[in-house]
């Protein structure tokens, strides 16, 4: 298949190179120069610009930092809509607002494309192994087009509904997420300071109605979960500065759609707190030093 | 064995009963002259006092509402330790704080009485059914000789630490517990708003990181998990003032321990509002009641 | 003076009518025909566009619902910076957020145009009676020669520092009444449910440290103050939905410049679920509903 | 008039000193032996027990650290209420919870003791300078005559009601205060980051709606308010450890009157936290350096 892929970050260029990998063409789009020519030397060839990578190419996949980014690729005068023709289909994986998403998508329609949004989970290293998450909205129609090419960068990929709904889906999750791992850091850092031991405490917990990812899989408790990464310093995880995007991107669509979420917006403000504290570059479950006692 | 059974409210009688069944001789007391009638009829004596029962037994089981009535039952007058000889084992079933804990067993102990707390989730029905959990503090010593005991009332016996810890595994347990609901009932309703089909969100989200048993067992939002309260009325299952007191207790030895317990609070604070509201009385997940718009 | 004024909604109309009252010459844009044509019974002339009317007049006062309606008054294809000439004076009056007021300043200036932002506090009765006040972001020379005009539409004109300030110092200013008002609910709630007068408990208050405006002038408990909206059914003052507009202002702001804002936080989502209760068209006061017990 | 004076700490002793500077015969109680001989230096009688005290004179006055104190001094084998005489007037000066208050006032009476709790504001420098505020709950007899001697150690003498409202009404102001200080800390810190001179942001909210005791007398931020505790390095003023102390008090009162403060539970969690990061021991209102960026 021709693909363009635009944005080729942390995050883009090994899912670019994953393509590459399973046979497709790559016309690629990046202001990194840097970027371009690594991509350029496993086999892509360079597009001057989104507009022009699109005209080109059957497939459009762009997975870029922030919504003003996706506008500016869209939108802009040498933008993607600028060039791509009718038919040709489209997939947004960049984590989003739903709303920039669906007026992209209402832009696209009317240039006969079908774009659907589909944020990934899973991380630079799921990037790298190909074993990401994709969360896709969009038409059935995109979807059964857009699964097996997605399925050479990912190992999950589920259909959540209508454009838009990837992105709610993963902005929902990350909601629940940044709160439970909060729950677990306040659960575990009480128990310790009441007089149990810790892997005790997270083995009960496991076993009972607290179960959960950010307990049994991603403990931050340090040691509790080998492979987690309190038990490595709190390095190479989901940074909490992406955390703290993410919930930034969940209250902001709760805010627009008058809908409270009280304990997401008291999580968004401790991970603030954290990020302002100098801990913003570690792993999300570092959240878990604001609770503790260090003599 | 013989055994003195104090407390026979709706956990205590279909427990008290289970021991029966089991094969114990019981003893048993409680202020309500009705509940003591029914386990009479059914096999057991009637003791006039705590201290009576005490002091004629080999084990002492208490399960009571509160830590006064604890303290009544065992300092007071006519109370346990008013009358237990040494070396007489005494387990507390009690859901109350570590510090009563504590200062129960080390009044036993100059008793010379090795006292273990162990107090149970699983509800009503799990108290009828012999499926509780219960959660022991305690020394090895008396861990091994409740073990048996205790296994007949339940199904998930758990040696948490010395005593006092039974009560701390549970109380950080409920903590994460009453987070982590409010947590999905808020990604729910975010996404319900939004525009996601909850069935979806819900399946997202239990095969993501966002994985919980307040979503995957027991969610909040009706119809999502057909065996839930959600889907019942919110009839039945956890109500939201046990939750409510056991948020009580963790955030009350959360002070005493001078440890912060943000979410923890807050979460507190939403479920004493549902009770203000007058939905105490229902299950706990229906605090997302809080977060949807009834036309 | 010869002013075009944009916006004619429930603030801006008074406002506008004011000026006329003072002797200036005004032209009126409104998308409401109804609007235009009470002003021009009340000797405005109605200019067709943003952009015409801003070409012909000294003075370009705007009042306008949010952003995106600034946005579209500055930038529109006839908006104001398309029609207006280098010279003129401009002022927007609307709450909006810094960054979007920075933005069109920028763009203004390109112009030759000095803006300031002067958002308003003292809602449609000060509007009506001109008591407003104007909290003022802009060049010296801008509130030098906007003071006297001002002044014929309020009381108290604040000069706050460079363009954006002024919109700075309401919104930080209406966060920490947002969060005050709560406090006082709180406070007053927690007296009485605790038995106190709360007539006395306010007069404590207020001779105390926990004195303040939402206290002492503005009691959110029925009767404490005469004057205040608790005492005539929570109607005719600072709507909870501008409130919640106000703290979502301010909540995105400190998003955008990375600054934690917790008690903020949790007061918008308190301001959020009274709106979710159908209570947001009342005062912003009757949030104290949400702690008192109606049997 | 013969005082028994109980409790001679940081508070205590000047208060005492107060009285025998107005004339009192005071004999005191205390287990530090350096506080007693002190007194002892200044004029004051030492009496072995709180009950001895109690006996020999006509008024008691207890101003000890919290419930247990009081309850230990007033029950216990030698305590006030085994040796006091029917007809003596009793005065609790020390910050509890309400219902401790009522049950030893219950105690009292059944003694023929008429008790008020007159909880005080003002801290160490109004102790010594004689110009605390005295918040009582009582009988208009035990007001009446308590009110003579209170004025020689305060300033403000306040009836609230019956017995416990004192400590009721002490409890809702620091909660409205605590909760007021983090609000003004939240609107200087946001304002400073989004670039308004932070001595403007307080000129405007101290004569606009956001006006309170937090912003005008006792500014958070350094240089503000040249008398504040922010000026001088945040010493000396109302350290956050007795406000940690007082939120406690108001959030378990609420909990036990099952009403719902939530931004006072999330306030006394920040103070949680700052106690934690080691800085309880600054004045309260050192809460800004959690929202500060110090590079």
């Amino acid at each position: 298949m021709r693909i363009a892929f635009i944005g080729l970050g942390n995050m883009g260029a090994p899912m670019a190179r994953n393509l590459i990998n399973a046979g497709h063409r790559l016309q690629v789009v990046d202001v990194n120069t840097g970027a371009l020519e690594q991509l350029a030397a496993q086999g892509a060839q360079i597009a001057a610009t989104p507009g022009q990578a699109a005209a080109e190419n059957e497939l459009v996949i762009t997975m870029l930092p922030a919504a003003r980014h996706v506008r500016e690729v869209y939108f802009g005068e040498s933008g993607v809509l600028a060039g791509i023709r009718a038919g040709t289909l489209a997939v947004d994986c960049s984590t989003i607002d739903p709303t920039t998403v669906r007026e992209v998508a209402a832009a696209a329609a009317k240039a006969g494309v079908d774009l659907a949004d589909a944020p990934v989970s899973g991380g630079t290293g799921g990037a790298a192994a190909g074993t990401l998450t994709f969360m896709v909205g969009g038409s059935a129609e995109a979807f059964a087009q857009l699964q097996p090419v997605l399925a050479q960068m990912g190992r999950n990929i589920v259909h959540c509904g209508e454009v838009g709904t990837g992105q709610i889906a993963k902005i929902c999750n990350n909601l629940l997420l940044g709160i439970s791992m909060i729950g677990v850091a306040e659960a575990m850092a009480l128990g310790h300071a009441l007089g149990i031991d810790t892997q005790v405490l997270a083995g009960i917990i496991n076993s009972s109605t607290g179960r959960c990812w950010s307990s049994d899989t991603y403990n931050p408790w340090p040691g509790v979960i080998d492979t987690a990464p309190a038990s490595r310093g709190y390095t190479g995880g989901f940074g909490a500065q992406l955390m703290l995007k993410d919930l930034g991107l969940a209250t902001e669509a709760a805010r627009q759609a008058q809908q409270p979420v009280v304990l997401g917006a008291v999580a968004q403000q401790l991970y603030q707190a954290m990020s302002l504290r100098g801990e913003g570059g570690l792993d999300f479950s570092a959240i878990i030093n604001a609770y503790r006692r260090f003599e």
